[in-house]
């Protein structure tokens, strides 16, 4: 049964820690397993960032202020970062009034609100094939950057011009972790990933007209990709692509 | 109405513009309106030399040698080459002994049978991003050839290892038209009509597995390529990328 | 590396043919290689009028106005004519603003600016099939004709009154290139396509309604076309199709 | 409640009616509604020759040989007429055998079993884009000869030589209901449809490569039609076809 | 060549027939073959209603209302009815401004002007699944009126109450046209065309939510009907409908 | 045929009933089969209360204020309970003014009128596996409980956070039928579906972006469930789940 | 950690109980929670037979004999009857030879063995629209007889011809639980289900040809019922329906 | 332009390297940017190693065995391990011939040699949802151990029976990298992505059969996971899973 008082729980399980009753390995290990807070109408996964290396990140689509603010609330209390994703101006400037230091990435529509700042680790790339897929590509930025990764960006870079592209080689080398982002064909993920040794985030973007099919053709082609290092997130799924690759750049170092 | 006895007709046709009866403009246009023969299972086309530039061309799946060699012989009153493709080996055997002069590409499986040799002018390349796209890549070469192009061939340079194509920059570059094969992603086609100033034709092909869905994912991946000058044919159809690469082709001259 | 300051770099090119240092084989050969302007938000291709034989053209939807303007003013820098496509009439006064010579063609919703007048050469030919399909008719008219080609129109011709098309073949048979622009069935191209010698482009446009499906039922029909000489665009591009017309049409002559 | 003994019951009534106990009308009512016979394996609805004006019909794919020959027996009882669809050669060998007027067209891989010479009346036409499509097309001829129709054929008219369907305008304008099939692009029924001021039932069929997706770029092709005239029946459904033209060719006289 | 000043040929081929010097049957079939009139933005076909039976149809969505006006004139001169479908309210108000006697079906959004009154014949049926797909089952009436036929309407009677229909049956059985409209499901084609010996028109509607893709559905349930006398048009296309089954109707008279 | 004063009928028959002129089970046998009232715009299925064992549920969308009042004081004649659904709050407003019992559920946009208080059965249990399917969730728990059921909530248990579903076993357990509610991937489906013996009815949703495919990819995931006692309704179909889950928990009593 | 010694474990268990020192509802509640027996090529889920009311079914296509047979052997330990789908004829054969009381059920290539004789109860229809539906409709049956129930077979009674299905009212007025299987259009589930007061289970099958995409038109109509009792498997399914229809059907009584 | 005698040049560079000619750093950079070798049929990547961190992988669909043996040794050259994919046994033999430590792993259909052994590193986990999975699931293990992986495998622990996998949650946290192959549904990669803080590769299969469309269902599903930490590879793509995990398990380290 799911502990509904769970952040007493979390400091009674410390304390017993703490008393030498419990070991480190057996706390973590129970940790992983079970609670949440129930706030009636969601379910927040507050120990995530034990589970999972981060919180829960609040995708604010569909979502009222209200709600969001209170999930916030209860998210703060288990983590150093909080992250909202697809959040509106009005709704940002609602969030800032009672979170003042909560920042708001205009691109990215994206929110963080941070305790202490981390130290950037690693060297995450973000790479867009034209201006349009920006604002996925700087919600994957943000994410990385949240996450506690350096990131660098090299944007309006598709392939019909690939001198562009092959102009940048000494910032794709040193990458620990590429994402690429591309509406339309979706192209650009293979050629990237043909020329590194580190793996290859692809975000396909909805951005198009016709037989793009609002990403499905971007889709199915970094699917088919001949590059090995291409795995692919879901369509405009910026925020996924930052996560994944904060992961392995975290193994990196 | 047509007129079933087609062959007599030109003669009287052209006796008339000898007789100068006829000025041979006028001649040309008529020629361009009406004509075919019924063969009862099949109406050959024979003036599409006249109206299109190049004899009909015969697609021998789901026909019967029979069938294959009685066109044969039809189209052969009217024009300089006969080309038919998806021609199986034993097939070939059939028509080589009536027809000697017969040449069979086999990788393509399509047969030529020509009266006099044609100059081949131009230079059209024949670009396919891997070694399973050859039967499709060469299926448009020996169209192209058929058409008295001069064919090059650059195959095996999919975009995973880009620096196999950028090697090969100086026969991109003298190209008069190319043609671009490709599975699974289809990317190749936008990253080579980025770096010329011809048109260039895409073929998607049905090699794939899983999300390359017989062609599809390489079919709407050209379609959405960046750069501006790739049109693109149907799945696997080596022919007709061969066939309009080569009306672009003797245009340049 | 890409050479940041572009512009410069292009004039030393250019003083070192001068003064005899550089062969102009070789300098077309380098400009034909790598650079591009960094503008911030956009790398914008400022050589592509060597590379492809006509300057970078500007997709308007999803960019501000500011940033329209500032890439019309790096792209000015290298070429002698800028096209910009999908731009609505308010973006349109504000270009004219400062751009006095600025041209607009409503129904193409397209804009040019044009430094010295270009002589019209060739003949291509526009078929619609419908009145519906005209603004797309209208990209690939206008685009062509900024490129320098003679363009006539028929519209309003579908297969449905096959008269009305048959009745016009002398604009037909003096093409040199035809396009092609077909919503719902997207019939029309198969039939221009096979009265003519010369390479059709067909447009699918996502005119209609119920099962054409935003022209993917045109677009197959198109893909399928029994005439050889059919390649096709994306849906509703175009640009795409004047462009590749263009570059057909300069090699006729 | 259905009468399982429905042969005799038909009598029963049809003593009735004989007897003036039961009007004419009201009878044929009463047929209209509700007997079948129940062989077991399947259900015989014979009775439809009355509520559809034509028997029931064999369709023969995924058939024991065994269980064809019973329903044939089975619906003999209640109709002039017998037709059987998709039978293959030795399917029909034994059916011959204890049928000894049954006949076989082969192209269609259907047979008809005919008590009394049918008087022919009206003109349907079968039009086919290609020579591959006969097999389709004879489906359908064949079915309406079998209900009661003269048809006639005209193949091998494909809209990419155009002058061949127009050669056979006389043809067309005396059609009482006409049938298009078509493969591939599908855009033969609209130009048909265009010339004439008969229904037009078109048939999409399965054969082509790559995107026509075995029927499915005709199928649209087709129910996209400009020509109002025209409507569609399942991929390969040459008998549908043929059915629907012959109920309308019965009126026509 | 088309006569652009077709409406004066007309003339000059009916005095034509007046003095002797044509026959009847020979003027027809001139005039079943060219003329149309050209009014810049569209060209009128307006000879349709010999060709066709009836003059062109004008569907009025994506239409200026001053173009539609013009194209009633041009179609005025040739026919006795005109009809436009998809016409909002406030367009109808203008025509009828300038056509007093212009009538407007609202449930149907279609507009008719009729010179003399038509002596209606025949029975056609029209029968929806649902009240939300009345829309398009009144535009296949109204079409059906338009063109002369005596139109019933049987609406609300979809399958999963199937007394309602079975309710109904003398409508059903004395019908010589039957037009079924059907969103959702699309089944009751099916069940309808079981009961009958006259050809079944069935539409599928884009009414529906989830799973019936706007039409798709009740489309694919339609073109697998086991009724071998349903064909189908075009989703939500109740205009093809009423135009098919009004061809139909005047056969059976 | 249809008794079109079908109220009266009913009285009548029960008359016979009570006068002991029809027995019960031939009553009961009657009013399976036949009538319905009449609307003009509508046929209300007033004895469906009898056939399916509750009354016509009205479908909200796109239907007027006006008409759904009618159909409720139609159907009111018939049934203990109206259920509404698709329902907007300014349309509530009006029918509560007509009906003062009116009830309404904001989130599932539901609205019941009883007439008498049920006794609620039996152990529903609706899980949804975000807070953007609440409102899906909840047309399904208010369908159910004016049905007659207990209905339980458990929402925003998604399978990326497992253990806050194992949290409540309890509750799953003890259910006499499942509904469970999933857009974007609809795995919940299965994992609720392998811990228990009752039939869970799984509803996907349109809620999700990119290849959510607005609730395919929840739809196709459900019916490829392992889980052999998990059957699939349409998108978003929360009626249709509470109605089947109602019919499952009435037997279980 | 799974206890691989899985069936000492309910050994000891069950001893526990017996001995008084664990009641039975805790014994049950832990029986439902984990064990599992490892083959290593697989897992078998022994418990089910407690969790879900039947054990584990064996799916046969792509197992080798061998594995077919361990993985029987390892289900005997918990459940009375083994359920085993898709076994080809030649793998029962060898199935009989270890298991001498092997049932095999050619028609829906299913295997049962059977401990002990169960009495069947309750009353569930299996409907077929076809003939060529009856193996998928076996596979349902013979399931549902597996597990328990009266089973009734109602077969090739599809809605072109209702008189064949509503002659059988009685049949399905009685059904405690329906099962509708129907390839192409798939209409027969709405019509079944608009008559009755219990669930329906509809399966599609792939059974078809062209616009019934195996199976895919049928899915989408069943999806689409109007019929709000109507829940649906995925296509070919009778085992699922089957297994759902008996968990009903157990709660009938 | 590429070396053609690439293997050569290497040496040359690397001699200049010994000499103290060349910087290691600068010889690295050269060596990751362009030579290949030109088999006429293929063109090998040799200098992959270099730049990928291993060498070209051998796909053998559609290769002839010859072939497949060129390519071998043209690989050997430069690397330690080749590894050769989609290998049939026959083939597998001839390739043994040749290179006697060749090793075949059968369920994988994969072969791989190795020059010297390689230490094992990290904990790459794959888990599968069913038996029929294994084929992917070892060809990715095997790839990844072929890269240097240590790989542990959990097969047949789908998502219907939870607890078979909730049991293994030792495996599950210890992992570096995990890989989760799944047909039909798909659900498990959610799963197991919820549970760990490490990336999850997603491998969706093939099998299955109805509405898994060869692998669309899982392959959708996994796409919309709610577990950010999952990316998706191909359908069927087991190779380019155990890749991708392989390069983030060195990291790992």
């Amino acid at each position: 049964m799911p502990n509904k008082h769970f952040h007493l729980s979390v400091e009674e399980l410390l304390k017993k820690v703490q008393d030498g009753k419990l070991e480190i390995k057996d706390a973590i290990y129970k940790l992983k397993c079970l609670p949440y807070e129930d706030l009636g109408f969601a379910k927040t996964d507050g120990h995530r960032v034990l589970r999972q290396g981060f919180p829960e990140v609040i995708f604010c689509e569909n979502k009222t202020t209200e709600h969001i603010i209170k999930i916030i609330g209860s998210l703060r209390k288990s983590g150093n970062v909080i992250l909202a994703t697809r959040v509106e101006p009005q709704v940002f400037l609602k969030i800032k009034k009672k979170y003042l230091n909560a920042k708001y990435n205009k691109a990215a529509r994206a929110v963080s609100i941070q305790k202490t700042t981390i130290k950037k680790i690693g060297n995450i790339l973000v790479v867009s094939a034209g201006t349009a897929d920006i604002p996925v590509a700087e919600e994957a930025a943000f994410t990385a950057e949240c996450m506690g990764g350096n990131v660098e960006r090299l944007y309006d870079v598709g392939v019909a011009g690939i001198h562009r592209l092959l102009g940048e080689k000494e910032k794709i080398f040193k990458a620990t972790a590429i994402i690429v982002v591309a509406g339309m064909e979706g192209a650009l993920a293979s050629v990237v990933g043909g020329l590194v040794s580190v793996p290859v985030i692809a975000v396909p973007t909805s951005i198009g007209y016709g037989a793009s099919f609002k990403g499905v053709a971007a889709l199915l082609s970094m699917l088919n990709s001949c590059s090995p290092n291409v795995s692919v997130v879901n369509i405009d799924n910026g925020f996924g692509a930052g996560f994944i690759a904060s992961l392995i750049n975290k193994n990196k170092l």
